[in-house]
Parts: structure tokens; C-alpha cells; sequence
């Protein structure tokens, strides 16, 4: 199929989808059921033909599971980061490779927090590292260095039976779970129990198993989960699963998307004649926006949650990226410390993750959650609940590991380490301020400082003639761009209204992670496709 | 705290815990609520101690999620297999760590399929593999044979980036799925779709993820999964988490642990008054009997489920595991087809892990399923509903991909790898004959033949009085025998209750995972114990 025909295809399908709320979501129609997304969804991940040895669309008769009679919360469910738009962006790779002639000769993912697949280098250390634990034949080479092997051997010597393929203790192995703790306490100059600290498989993982904690009715009512709009959609995705209640609160774009107490009060008064509010979500440095909280900020924040009585959430797996000199890292459990009495025994719990930072190691699922103040009859719970998904990988958690027991001054590895590390750290900053820069500098598009994490959260100022156009076809006008930035251009981005923006406004994520070389094509591209869209559209 | 003091707080405990459905479960009373549970679990972790810097028993005013708001479900789920039978046997092992007298030097834990943990050495090229993808430099190695090159050098190619460090898509990289695809070729004669192939962290991660699609309530009735009795207690947690209905069919023990068709109709017919069947789990070699089904036998029970309209789930992970030279394993994917009309388009998905087999690389996480003929638009549910969380470890991929696609006649590895997988796979075979034979040359214990998977479930024929014992503790005397075996002579095992029983009967699981050597011992042990136990309570 061309590109031409098959976008058409696309948006027919897209305007028999039917009476969507404009920009609520993508596809859910006014009563909140799902309407239409899998046809949308299936043609595009197979280019229309059918799939796998299954031919069910003859016989609906012999599917016991349906449609209608599946589980409804993952027919709501939403996940942008992966959706339609990088579907179709998978799709037109595969026509490139088949010699369809395009625009464009490569398709640039800049949608997902992917480092590595953006041509960052995996750390030597981590896989150094790696590569000992999980073959120890490789512990008499002297062509890896001692540290290297003094971290793998106390991994391995946590490990039952010296190996990494045991099962470990659920919440991970003692050694690193004990590292962890000793990291946070460099980081915050405050203690850390290393019994709190859960490792995990990523931090999805991590919040996923806390936040199921929450999962109630009471009375009919549902227990509320308040995130941020723009919000990184694993919550949103996590909330529908759940059949848990969202409750967004906007952040102040004006305000370097900021946090505004006014408005977090506003959405959970609102909420509170729907749900149960239990939770609150922030994420700092924050994704998609890019914002780096203030203290101050913070030190709201969790006065407001003492006073609505809301455990805390703290999303601080861009912790190590932050880049505006003026902004600094403040993880959530050292300012509710530091404020005593009544707040440093407040619930909160922490996430952290090896995919970010300067590691980027998306791939190898490691992450873990500190969790402090529970109830120990909840402790005893959350522990329990984890205990049938048996262990996170371990190898995971050796990564996590070498992330928080680093080589040190001295070690053989020192130099390397911190050479590697700085230059994947410089560099993002620069590209930051070049991404930011290069929005600024485009007519109709504006771009808060990406202080921290690996996205900026550009606002479109769209022609009224290309809102229209999008209506027509039944679209979000940021998704009608979206697709016709892919289409023309082969950059694939995601739509604001994957994440949440304010009705009317509309924006996109994109990463900051192209190599400098190639971020430079790609924004000179966007500025192109935009400038040419604005007149289109005039 | 001295063991035996300790073993009097517990149970002091358990009689605290007040009025419990014998032997259903080993911590729910009779109205299915939770009781005394986390006291006795955080006891049993903490040897009594205060738990993290947690201490909010003493100000349970500032705790916002506590025992009574929070997740039902999560309260009334277990796991058996990492119970307080194996927390107080971690405990012993640092008691003994710290030089308390045992009238035993070691804790044998034969509660879980942890291979590595139990001495198995990990296959050579397995490992091979891993370093290689996971630090790349070493390809140059002269040292690494060209097989295990070649095979790290494709996996690389899968990876975005090259590199093990970025994510996949969510159903894992696709060669490794086509790999998986081809080995169920090889393994069925009978085609498979790689795009039916969905890699996962282990195969607990694929079924929670399959079963997720049937979570729903129609008129207040939940939908019910008919599951074996005994069972893994994956799947009566995952049930507990999801709120579904659990509907046990018995095995017949009489008929080494095989199922009886009347017995599934009986369970079903009685399950249907209280919720709507949607599902029939299958273990296959059997967790925790041991048994093999015959064809005919998969027969009948496919030819049920389509009568009752129920999606199967093959939990097939220990397809290598079959040692009675009179059983064979027979895929229900190869079954099904064979069977032709209706029965060949029926949804079926099928589970298989790399953390048993003559691998036992349980902590690498690495799994899949095979979900064929889902109707098209469920099918599209259930991938997006895993992309949330990403993808599964890279690395934990990687592994699946060497198991299902080794070393062939004429590659350099092919001798060696064979070698090792025999000898795992022909030690085992040994140990399962030796287990079985040597409970039943014990008075008082019958054991079913171990045809496959890698554990015994034997009887025990508990006389009266340690019955009445155990009741007057208000325990099962099952769990009050497991207990006293842990206590008395450090061996872990899994009290029947944990898996399930007919009432009025007790067992236990014991892997056949020591080694030779130490099994020997074990089972020495266990006999000696288990004549005093005898005569004590005779």
C-alpha cells in the first residue's frame, strides 16, 4: 500500500470511529467505551492483512473471548508512547526497507525515552560488570579490571548457589538492596533503611506494585489517584487498569509547568464527589515537561498531601538529568524528612530506574522503589503481594547495583566511568538548550526550558484552518500533525493528547535524545514541515 | 529469640488468629476476610523486631492507607511457595549464620524450583551467549566459540541501536519470536505464526497477562477460571489479585494425579451457580504432582472446554521435564490442531519459561506464550495492553532465544551443550525415581509416581492424635508437620494446604532439585523424622 493510500485509509477509519471527546484521549467515545480502536489498530500493525493463523472475523461464533465480554478496563486502557503513531511509524520503517519511496530515508524515533536506540553507548563499567556475573568463567581475565570484578563477585555471592540464575529474594538481593540504601543516604545526607527498598524491573514495575495498594471501592466510590496533566501515561494506562479513578491536575505552563496548590485543591475538590482520593503523583524532573521542582515547590506539595491525606508518589527516575544550572535534583524523601513533625512520617514512595539518567539501559529492566512510613500491616502486604511474580531479574539488579555503587576514586575504573558519564550528561544538556532554542525560534511553536529528563513539551499554536481540517476527519488536531509530520518527514513524535494538555491548547513530546548530528536534521526538518504546514493552513 | 521460643510465639499466633476454614487456606476465616495474617507474616520476618524506620503502630492516626482501606484483594491473595514456612526458614538460616545450636548445620529448601540455588551449574552456552550480548567487546574473543558469536551477533541485530540496553517491542524482538515460532514447529510438526509469540519476564508474567483479558462481571457475577487442585498458587494468587473466581477441579490421585472428566463437569456445573466460567487452566507436565497427561486425556479435555465455551490455558513449562519412559509430553497446541474441526480454531494459550527444563535459569526472567485463534480484536487488547510496561529483559529474551534455538550437529557447541543438558536432564530423571521410591518405602507416606516437571506431592497418613495436636493450635496439620520437619531437621517444604487437597487429606511438595548427594541425606532425614513424628503421636 503507498503512503498516500494508506494514510487515507487511516483517516476513513479514524472518522468511522465515530463521536469521539475531541483530545480526551484518542479513541473513546462520549460514554467512555472503547469504539473502534482495534480495526484502527489492527490495520495499521499489519498493513491490513490478517493476522497470525487466526481468521476469527468467519467464525465470531467459536471465540469464547469477545469483545464485548473482556476484561472493559483494558479496553480503556491507553498507552500514547506506544500507540497508532508509532505503529504506523514501525510500518513505514518496514516500507523504507522494502524500497518504498518516501520523503525521507529513515524514520527518527523520537517518541520513547530510548538512549540506546538513539546511539548512546552503554556504559563500559555496567557491562563489564554484566558480562562477569552472568558468565564467571570470565573472572580470571585480566583483561577486566579488578573492580569490576569485585562488584560482580559480591553480586554473585548474594546469589543462591553463586549464580544469577536463582530466584533472589522477592524485593531483590540484600547486598543491593543494601547498596541502594547507602546511595540514598550519600544523595540526601539522610538514613536509609535498606528493608524498604524494593528492587524491581524497571520502575514501571515498582509503581505499578505500590499503586495496586490503593485499589478500593468504598460505598461506590472508587479510590482517586491524582496526576499531572501532562502526565507520563503508564499512570493513566495503570489507573484504567486498576478501574481506578483519575484525577488530573494541570501544570502551569506559564510557570515552567510548575506545580500551582490552587489548582492541585481545584481538581480534588472536584474529584472528591467522584471518588476517593488516596494518591498523589508527581514527577520530577518531570516527563513529558521537562521541569525541575523547587523546593519551595515541593515542601507545598506535601503539605497539601498531609492535609488531604494522600500517600505521595514520587516519579524521580530523571533524577541524574537534571541541566539548567539554576535547577537542582530534591528527592521528595529528604525535603518530607528535613520538614519534621507531623510530615516525616508520611507514606511516600520513591522510584527509581537504570533506564534514564546517564545509563539509559532501558532494555536490561532494572529499577527500585524505596518505601517509607507504611503501616506495617500494609508493609507485610505489599511484600506478600509482590512474592508470586517471584523475582525481578537479576539482572536488573546488578545493573541497579553498579548505578549505585559506582567506581570510586581510586578504583582502576574511576576515570573511565566518570569520563563516559559526563560526556552522555554534557551532552544532553546541550541538546536540551538546542531543542528548546530551536522551538523558540519557530513560528507558532513555543518551548518551556527543559531543565531535567529527556523531553521537551513544545506548545503548537495551530492555523484554526488545520483544527477544522482535523475535525473533519474526526482527528485531535495535534494527532492530524503528528501523522503528517511522520508522513512527510519520517519524525515520529507524540501527540499531546497522549499525555493530557488544557482543552484548546495543543503540544507534542518529543526527546531530546538524536545524537547532536542528527537532532540538528531532524529540528531543521521540523522547522521545514511546520513553516510549510502553517501555510498549507493559512 | 531461641527456635523453640520462636516456634511458641508462632504458634501462639496462628491460635490468636482466631477461626480459620481448615486447611483451605492458611491464614482466611470462614467469611474469606483477612485475619491476624500480617502480624504473624511480620513477626515471622522481622523475628519481632520493629520493621524499617517505620514505626507506625504508635501513631496509626498518620497513616493514610492502613489494613482496612487498603486492596482487599491483595490481603486475601497467597503464595504458598514463598509462605512463613519459607520466611521462617530463611530465619533459621541466619540463626545458624549466627551460631545458633540446630540439631541440623544447613536448611535444605525444597519449597521452590530454583535450580541454581540447588547446585545445578548453568549451561555453558547459555552463558556464552549472554556475556556476548551483553558486552559486545568480547566478540572478538578467540576464546568464545563461533556459535555463540553467531548467535549474539543476530540477537544484536534485533536490538535497536545494537544494543541490549533499548527497549524492545512489547512482545519481544522479532527474530527471537521467530526463533520460538520455528522451535514449536520442530517440537509439533504443525505450524506456528511468530507473530502468535509473545516473549515475557518468565512465564508468570505471560499468564498474569493472558488472564488479565477474562477479568470481568456480568449481573454481579465475576468470571471464574477453573484450576487444578492441587495447583501452582500462581494461579490461585493471580485469581486473588484479579478478583476472579477460582473453580478447583480435583486431580485424582487414585489415577496418578489425572483428570477426570465427570470431576471438571461436577466442579464446573457447582461453579456456575456463582460466577461465569470463562477459562480452564492445564499444567502439563503437572506443578505439584508430577503427572504427564496422556493424549487422550488432552483429548477429553479439550473436547470439554469446547463444549463450555472455555479459553485454555497450557501451562506447559516443564515440556522437558518428562522422565517415565512410558510418558510422552503432547503439546495441547499439537492436540488441538491434530483434532481438526471444531476443535482446531479453539483459543488457546500456551505457557513455557526458561527457568526450568534442563536450563533453570529462573532468575534471568525470560518466558513466552503462544496464543493462537484470539479473536482479532481481543488479540489487539492484549498487545496493547502490555505496552505499558515496555518490554520484557532484553537479556531474559536472549535466553529464550538460546533454548529455543541451541547448538546443532556440526556447530562447534553442539557436543558440549548436549552433554550438559543430559546430564541434567538424566540426574533428574534418577532423583524423581529415587524420591518416589523412598516415600514409599516410609510407613505412613504414598507417593505417586514423579513422571515429569520437579516435584513429588506425596500423601502423608497422619495418625490422629498430631491431627488433634495441630487442630488445637488452630492449624492445619499439614502446615503444623511442615513446621516441625523445618524446625527439627532444616528441611523447607510446602504443606499440601499451600497447593490444595481434598479435605480430610494432607500432603506436601518437595522438589527433586538437591543434588544426588544431599538428597540422599534429605530424604534419610526426612525418614527418621518422620517415624519419631510417628511415634510420638501415636
Amino acid at each position: 500500500m503507498s503512503t498516500s493510500l494508506f494514510f487515507t485509509s487511516v483517516v476513513n477509519h479514524v472518522i468511522n470511529m465515530g463521536n469521539f471527546t475531541r483530545c480526551s484521549g484518542w479513541a473513546r467515545n462520549r460514554s467512555g467505551q472503547f469504539r473502534g480502536w482495534p480495526n484502527f489498530m489492527r490495520t495499521m500493525a499489519t498493513g491490513g492483512k490478517d493476522v497470525g493463523d487466526c481468521n476469527c472475523l468467519e467464525r465470531t461464533e467459536k471465540c469464547f473471548v469477545t469483545i464485548e465480554n473482556m476484561n472493559p478496563c483494558l479496553k480503556r486502557m491507553e498507552y500514547a508512547v506506544r500507540g497508532p503513531l508509532v505503529i504506523r511509524a514501525s510500518e513505514i520503517e518496514k516500507e523504507l526497507q522494502e524500497g518504498v519511496k518516501k520523503p525521507f530515508s529513515e524514520v527518527i524515533k523520537a517518541n520513547i525515552g530510548d538512549c540506546h536506540a538513539m546511539g548512546q553507548k552503554p556504559l563500559t563499567f555496567i557491562r563489564q560488570v554484566l558480562a562477569l556475573v552472568s558468565y564467571p568463567a570470565l573472572l580470571d581475565d585480566p583483561r577486566f579490571p579488578t573492580d569490576a570484578k569485585a562488584r560482580a563477585k559480591d553480586i554473585l555471592a548474594g546469589c543462591r548457589g553463586g549464580s544469577v540464575g536463582s530466584y533472589t529474594d522477592s524485593p531483590g538481593i540484600e547486598i543491593i538492596r543494601r547498596h541502594v540504601a547507602q546511595y540514598i543516604e550519600r544523595r540526601d545526607g539522610i538514613g536509609s533503611n535498606w528493608e524498604n527498598i524494593i528492587l524491581s524491573a524497571g520502575a514501571s514495575d515498582a509503581i505499578k506494585s505500590v499503586m495496586k495498594l490503593l485499589v478500593n471501592e468504598v460505598d461506590g466510590k472508587k479510590s482517586g489517584v491524582m496526576v499531572p496533566i501532562p502526565q507520563y501515561p503508564l499512570y493513566s494506562a495503570t489507573l484504567a487498569e486498576f478501574n481506578m479513578h483519575q484525577i488530573g491536575y494541570y501544570l502551569d505552563e506559564s510557570r515552567a509547568w510548575g506545580m500551582d496548590i490552587a489548582e492541585l485543591q481545584r481538581s480534588l475538590d472536584e474529584a472528591k464527589k467522584h471518588c476517593i482520593p488516596r494518591a498523589i503523583v508527581v514527577i520530577n524532573p518531570g516527563n513529558p515537561t521537562g521541569q525541575v521542582l523547587s523546593r519551595e515547590n515541593i515542601e507545598e506539595i506535601i503539605k497539601f498531601a498531609y492535609k488531604e491525606e494522600l500517600f505521595i508518589f514520587a516519579d524521580e527516575v530523571y533524577q541524574d538529568n537534571v541541566y539548567d544550572p539554576k535547577s537542582k535534583f530534591h528527592s521528595f524523601k529528604r525535603v518530607l524528612i528535613e520538614m519534621g513533625e507531623p510530615y516525616h512520617k508520611m507514606e511516600l514512595a520513591s522510584f527509581m530506574s537504570c533506564s534514564k539518567g546517564y545509563m539509559g539501559e532501558c532494555g536490561l529492566r532494572g529499577g527500585y522503589s524505596e518505601v517509607i512510613n507504611l503501616e506495617p500491616d500494609v508493609r507485610t502486604m505489599l511484600f506478600k503481594s509482590i512474592s508470586a511474580m517471584l523475582c525481578p531479574t537479576v539482572l536488573g539488579q546488578s545493573v541497579m547495583d553498579v548505578v549505585v555503587n559506582p567506581p570510586v576514586p581510586g578504583e582502576p575504573s574511576y576515570e573511565e566511568f566518570t569520563k563516559e558519564k559526563k560526556a552522555v550528561l554534557n551532552s544532553l544538556a546541550e541538546r536540551a538548550k538546542m531543542v528548546a532554542e530551536t522551538f523558540n525560534s519557530i513560528e507558532g511553536v513555543s518551548c518551556n526550558e527543559v531543565q531535567g529528563a529527556m523531553y521537551a513539551f513544545p506548545k503548537l499554536d495551530l492555523p484554526k484552518k488545520a483544527i477544522e481540517k482535523a475535525e473533519s476527519l474526526g482527528q485531535c488536531a495535534d494527532v492530524f500533525y503528528a501523522f503528517q509530520l511522520l508522513e512527510n518527514t519520517g519524525i515520529c513524535i507524540v501527540p499531546g493528547s497522549g499525555f493530557g494538555q488544557k482543552a484548546g491548547t495543543f503540544h507534542f513530546r518529543t526527546t531530546i535524545l538524536p545524537q547532536p548530528d542528527k537532532l540538528k536534521i531532524m529540528l531543521n526538518k521540523f522547522k521545514e514541515f511546520h513553516l510549510k504546514f502553517l501555510t498549507q493552513y493559512k
